[in-house]
């Protein structure tokens, strides 16, 4: 087909409503169809901004997938369920795709709730085997034949949980398949000794021309006859589909340990092949790994030439792929940028990442302290550990996870880190709501699961220049773990002065004091709400002290119990839940102190929050100064 | 040597008083050194309980590290150090072994606390590899050459974390020795496709006369002479320790692929080999892994014969191993009969258990339903990903993991369990304080790590009677994630009635109200300390109610906001840290409805609490009805 007649049909396809749709059309049509979806993709994404890279490169895999399968009856789990919205479009939602990751909106994950095709939600990176060994496991004891099709990217094969399931599946069922989507990138690119196994294999000798022999093999055997010829020719088939020409050769030998029979690689761009290969994959009794080779980005050139970019952005110029330039640094880089100054007069200073070097601006530290730089995969529970180890050698380990990921390390946080009190730096990155992203991304839990561990001191800033005098803080302090959250994006504005101060641990900060109706205690930025509550409830004669409490553990203890003694009421405010959240924090101590002056609290409510952007969710959840100024008038019976 | 000359150069032997005196020794002391260290663990631990059987199992292990490697200066890191008791003995602790996880003792693991000779600790599986990749490059940085030497056990290789290490370990550091300790038990029979991996080796051939042939050649060649050899013999001697004739057998692969040497197996208990190859091994320059193969329980026929007992337990009889007969069931064990008896009438429940069937006592269910039971290892997170799956299929997964051990599944609770509010059944055993296994396994911190997790539901018993009320409600319950916690040991012996009954969720029961002055609320267990102190105040003229929370989640909040409205001081107890714990989400719950009245909590302190038996630690952290008492009378005035 020239090009002129892929574009031509593609402008003549219409949009497909469901999976039925897809099997409706002629095998000759889907790569149009696949045309069709990138141009939807790349010119929508334009717009709302997204996982454009990882999309694109699974256009073939899910039309093929949805060609041979039937979902809802056939499951798909898919791993970071980032890669899910071809998926969306072949299953009802490709006139909802202009909504995605908008509030009210579709989400920018598979979710339960959305679709009975999404059978499983995640945004965090290695849970899918697992779960999908869990589905299948299921469907097995209730005797029931759906298949289960799990894909996970190849990063999400340095993630523990990924090797847990591995050592699971060949024992516990014959029927699962998982496509190992290699595109040699994680979020970031792909570190540790996986990764090299991978690209051994990606990159043999043999693999080149591989993907034509075997597609007009599996043409030629395995099409309208496959049925007919049995056992040895599909032994035939999986020697072919093997990197190298003998039987079994060692890069296969990984999976083949676990069980699990390895196919592969194939180019996951080749519909025809990809629909061949699972239509003989459906039909094995016995776990299967089909190795597909994809290109992030595929088809659109700027995400091509900068795939980290494209992992995941907002807007951007469908010509140029250029984005908006960033008027002021985000938290992100101010924290990436003092900690690689301070590392540069402090050579104990090390940095862990786990997978984002970009996300969390780590990147500048690869950069300019590649020595003392530590990407060490998708494996936070390995971050933890290393850390602490690194700890006991004496040196300054910096371990910088999103909030939401921190969950991974919990077990290490309390039973490694805190109990032994070794001084790791744990460096929160969006701490706080996440906005777009949704659930599975807000970091809203950090103050509740970190404020019950001992020996553990945690902070969070009011503002950029706040930040680096934390950061600073914890650079130099040693007794034990000390952590940071800090919220996605850009602060309130005030730059890092030029020499970074000390702070003292546990001491608050008076904001303004003109008077003792009201205290407001506030942690992180959500300061500027009390700031404006107090305005608003001194233009009505209700006079108030503003705190920027600054650290979450230990709280200040003497100032909250002075004010709050003296108070009529006590307002706290936090981007956290409310439950066991710092609020609650000042309630104990309250509490502790005997003071009884009643506490009104600003924050998340027990709910998971939706996605949508910050400034949305916060009105509709009541995050707002309003909201205080109404919760403190009630108190105070005006 | 004679089994009558052992015998009396081990009467001769001194106790070894530091790694020094071990080294002064004649290398064919030895063996009587083992021998005596065996013998004095064996009486020992008859009196004071412990990790009896591995390690009777590292006794050589432990003589030959200290004969080659000098600590503190080199580093062991010991994966779940209870088999650390050898190292105890030989680093200056032999006269205090018998006071091993008694109060004010030895801990029962490694404690960075308690020797120099302790780098890290650890009572959690599966954090030594990251932790000693922490210490390599700690090293490396700060140009030091002391060696790190990680001892994990073969059920260590099914858990995420070790893995997450294996896949960094080759691209950070060139020196790293790990010596895997293969007994083919972890706690429990090792499971998955690691075990029969390392099965396959051990099993290999080649293996029966293995060690014998190693051990003459490396005496002959890689003795005195061995400095003089260069590259071709080390390379030779790497063959002959693979386990085949040929260079590269397809068993050494799995480690090899993730580029660390491998070289085993070789019998665990032959010193003078342990030596010679721990010699080799300190020369070489990349990360290598010794496959030892040990014996569960050597040298004591009670423990080899039942190495599931002697992995840990309290007194034995020397002579037959035989424990005191229990007067009454565990809470454990309850749990395992009603959930096994609920199975065989609905065919969803399904058992899931991480390497723990004897400590959950989910071996009954092993045995009677064995096709619904699983033993995934020791892999908490893919645990509880592969209970969402079978949950998203309509099964009901009961998964049982201790207290202390669910904090590694924590962000799958969240991310997968809550978010997508699938109805799995979290069953924590050891909730509460663990007693004399110490702060490593104590399980104090659930109540703060799940309140504030939406969606999701958390109870305790006060006895065994309504333990078994509340697994069947669980049974029954399937709007989401539904979790319990119990405590170590025997409750107040109230056993199970033959009908269970549902109970009503969020709804506690009043167990006596004489008045109200003061209300009671309690979690669990320590509701006895509630009514006894409402029996000292009702005394003194202090009325009081007594309530059975039942819920930690959802509270009774009518109830309790109708009974703390009209008393002067509520007091709750708990067995669980009071930050962010049942008592305050009690006091939250007040707050919410504006109720001053005061609250005074009883539960453990933030800070980590030490071993030692139950009732010791509860009267010194003030976890007694008379502590209740003072508190209460303070806010009384009284």
């Amino acid at each position: 087909m020239t090009k002129t007649s892929v574009s031509s049909s593609v402008d003549q396809l219409p949009a497909i409503q469901s999976p039925a749709g897809l099997k409706a059309l002629p095998l000759e049509k889907l790569p149009a169809l696949a045309e069709k979806i990138r141009r939807t993709l790349i010119e929508t994404l334009s717009e709302t901004g997204g996982h454009l890279g990882p999309n694109l490169g699974v256009v073939e895999l899910s039309i093929a997938m949805h060609r041979v399968f039937n979902t809802p009856q056939d499951k798909f789990v898919w791993d970071v369920a980032h890669q899910a919205y071809v998926h969306k479009m072949i299953t009802g939602r490709w006139d909802k795709i202009h909504t995605i990751r908008q509030y009210e909106g579709l989400n920018g994950f598979a979710l339960r709730t959305e679709s009975e095709h999404d059978c499983y939600g995640a945004g965090h990176a290695g849970t899918a085997l697992s779960a999908a060994l869990g589905f299948a496991v299921g469907r097995d004891l209730q005797k029931k034949d759906d298949h289960v099709v799990c894909v996970a990217g190849d990063a999400a094969f340095t993630c523990g949980p990924s090797f847990e399931a591995l050592n699971n599946i060949s024992s516990q069922t014959k029927r699962l398949i998982v496509v190992l989507n290699d595109n040699e990138w994680s979020i970031d690119r792909n570190v540790g000794a996986i990764a090299k196994y991978f690209n051994s294999i990606a990159t043999h000798d043999g693999y080149a021309d591989l993907h034509q022999k075997a597609a007009a093999f599996v043409e030629s055997i395995l099409g309208k006859g496959a049925r007919r010829l049995a056992g040895k020719v599909e032994e035939s088939a999986k020697n072919l589909l093997l990197p190298a020409s003998e039987a079994k050769p060692a890069s296969s030998v990984l999976f083949e340990e676990f069980g699990i029979r390895y196919y592969g690689p194939i180019d996951g761009h080749d519909i025809p092949l990809l629909i061949k290969t699972f239509e003989f994959l459906k039909k094995q009794n016995e776990p299967v790994l089909l190795h597909i080779i994809t290109e992030k980005g595929r088809g659109y050139k700027p995400a091509l030439e900068d795939p980290g970019k494209f992992h995941g952005l907002g807007k951007y110029n469908i010509e140029t792929g250029e984005t908006p330039s960033a008027s002021k640094p985000t938290y992100s880089q101010v924290f990436a940028r003092s900690i690689t100054d301070f590392a540069k007069a402090d050579e104990k200073i090390v940095a862990i990442t786990a997978a984002m070097p970009g996300g969390t601006g780590l990147s500048v530290f690869k950069k300019e302290i590649p020595q003392r730089y530590y990407d060490v995969g998708i494996a936070e529970e390995h971050a933890a550990l290393f850390a602490c180890g690194l700890a006991c050698q004496g040196l300054k380990p910096f371990l910088t996870i999103y909030s939401t990921f921190m969950q991974r390390a919990y077990d290490m946080i309390i039973h490694d880190m805190a109990i032994q009190n070794l001084p790791v730096r744990l460096c929160m990155d969006r701490g706080g709501l996440s906005g777009d992203d949704g659930p599975t991304h807000h970091g809203l839990f950090d103050i509740g699961y970190l404020r019950p561990v001992p020996n553990l001191v945690h902070m969070q800033p009011k503002d950029e220049d706040e930040f680096v005098d934390m950061l600073w803080t914890m650079a130099n302090y040693e007794k034990g773990p000390i952590a940071i959250r800090y919220p996605r994006g850009n602060g309130p504005g005030n730059l890092p002065k030029e020499q970074p101060a000390l702070l003292e641990i546990g001491k608050a900060e008076v904001i303004s004091s003109v008077g003792e109706d009201v205290v407001f205690i506030a942690i992180g930025d959500v300061l500027e709400l009390a700031k404006t509550a107090a305005s608003t409830l001194a233009a009505e004669g209700v006079s108030s002290t503003v705190v920027n409490a600054r650290w979450i553990k230990p709280l200040d203890e003497a100032l909250f119990t002075n004010l709050a003694a003296k108070a009529r009421v006590v307002c706290t405010l936090e981007d956290h839940v409310l439950r066991n959240g710092f609020g609650c924090g000042v309630m104990e101590l309250l509490s502790t102190h005997g003071i009884t002056t009643p506490v009104v609290r600003i924050g998340w409510p027990d709910e998971f929050i939706e996605h949508g952007s910050v400034p949305v969710l916060r009105e509709k959840h009541g995050l707002t100064a309003e909201n205080a100024v109404r919760l403190v008038k009630g108190k105070l019976g005006r």
